[in-house]
């Protein structure tokens, strides 16, 4: 639903059994992909969706993205996330939202995106001076969670595996899915501690898309002293495919 | 939407770029999801759904499933999946779906379940008397595919991999997800195969549970002399998981 002066868009949905992980919340990959869906959506009624852009010979591409949860939205509960357009230049675009728990009313958390361009034909950075229209919907509603901070490779892994793209993993441009590469990074960690942790902060950058048959290497390991903070990434042959920082907190 | 009578539901859904495979149809693991969430829907409103059945300490399992597909859903299209209940007995229930192309109007395929109870203390298969009142909603709404043949281990593979099971396999009841199942036979084939090749008939049982930490080997082989036909099997240790039968054809 797209509010009266089209700043905002809000997407409602349920949380079933098959979009949670095993502590019945919602995994951090459903979770992703509803956020990119709201964005879409978002963007195409303004006028500045995917058909827009293939006009100019660019595609949006999703360059970053950082999660943080009070609560972890759980099954069977409704809930919508809002979303609206903070800042756009001519590199990015930053596209905010607020996860809402529409029975209690409460918000449970927030989001921060950055989206780039890329032209088609290139697959380099494209110029998004085209979209100045996509100015007059700037707001300045607040999104009172940290932006992005530097994200680093992983020097010293505590923690690796090995893993080949197959056909389910392939999205309709023929690169990874993102759930491919959010899942890689979750399995990093055992189902116990999964058990005995949760997502407080969700931090992942996309360096480099990954295609059918490329080997990744996963690594994680402690992000220095801070306890409960680990940074983890996906690189493919000499490429950082994708830089990942998560911060757990211990369940109740 | 639940027909007045009850007797059939209809779940509306667009299908979004996550719910695609790199062929821009829908995976066919994002389509046994939607039929599980339409099969859920419809149970709940006519009050046999898994709240009813846990006050009898038992739970909906789904056993065997058949889709047909005369055309695959794709990308930005409107479709619905209507579901009614073709028979129960004390063992097991058969429902049934049939898949509109909202657009168009036209079918576009069905599908055939088998829902077994199981008592959630002994793991065993639960007897189904106690939900008599199903019997209400039976109707004899045409089914025009065939009921799934007998499934077969797969004898002599062609194709053989080995996969553990880790972390965001992983459902709510702590077993592997009805996805990760079908995803692992859908890898089978190359990306090259599928895109040369549609799914015309997907027929998979399930027999085993299997859990985290666990390694499966799967394996696929050509059905006899059949053009196009394939058999496919999971297993963990000594157990049967899963076992499909995929029927393709050559995309025009």
């Amino acid at each position: 639903m797209t509010s009266p002066d089209q700043h905002t868009l809000a997407h409602h949905f349920i949380i079933t059994a098959a979009d949670c992980n095993s502590q019945r919340e919602i995994s951090i990959a459903h979770l992703v992909t509803l956020i990119i869906e709201t964005a879409t959506e978002h963007a195409n009624s303004i006028g500045v969706g995917f058909d827009r852009l293939i006009s100019h010979g660019m595609s949006w591409v999703l360059s970053r993205l950082s999660i943080e949860l009070d609560a972890v939205p759980s099954i069977n509960r409704r809930y919508k996330l809002v979303t609206w357009v903070e800042s756009i230049n001519r590199l990015y675009s930053e596209r905010n939202f607020e996860i809402v728990d529409v029975e209690s009313g409460s918000r449970v958390g927030y989001a921060r995106t950055i989206w780039m361009a890329i032209d088609m034909e290139s697959r380099r950075p494209a110029d998004l001076s085209a979209l100045h229209i996509l100015e007059r919907y700037i707001t300045d509603r607040p999104c009172p969670i940290a932006k992005q901070g530097k994200l680093l490779p992983v020097t010293a892994p505590t923690s690796e595996a090995t893993y080949m793209f197959v056909t389910s993993d392939i999205d309709i441009n023929r690169h990874v899915t993102t759930r491919r590469y959010i899942e890689l990074i979750i399995d990093r960690w055992e189902l116990g501690f999964w058990d005995a942790n949760r997502v407080k902060r969700f931090d992942i950058a996309f360096r480099h898309e990954a295609r059918y048959g490329e080997v990744a290497t996963i690594t994680a390991a402690p992000h220095g002293e801070s306890a409960g903070v680990y940074d983890a990434a996906i690189q493919c042959g000499g490429n950082v495919t994708t830089l990942a920082r998560i911060t757990f907190v211990p369940r109740a």
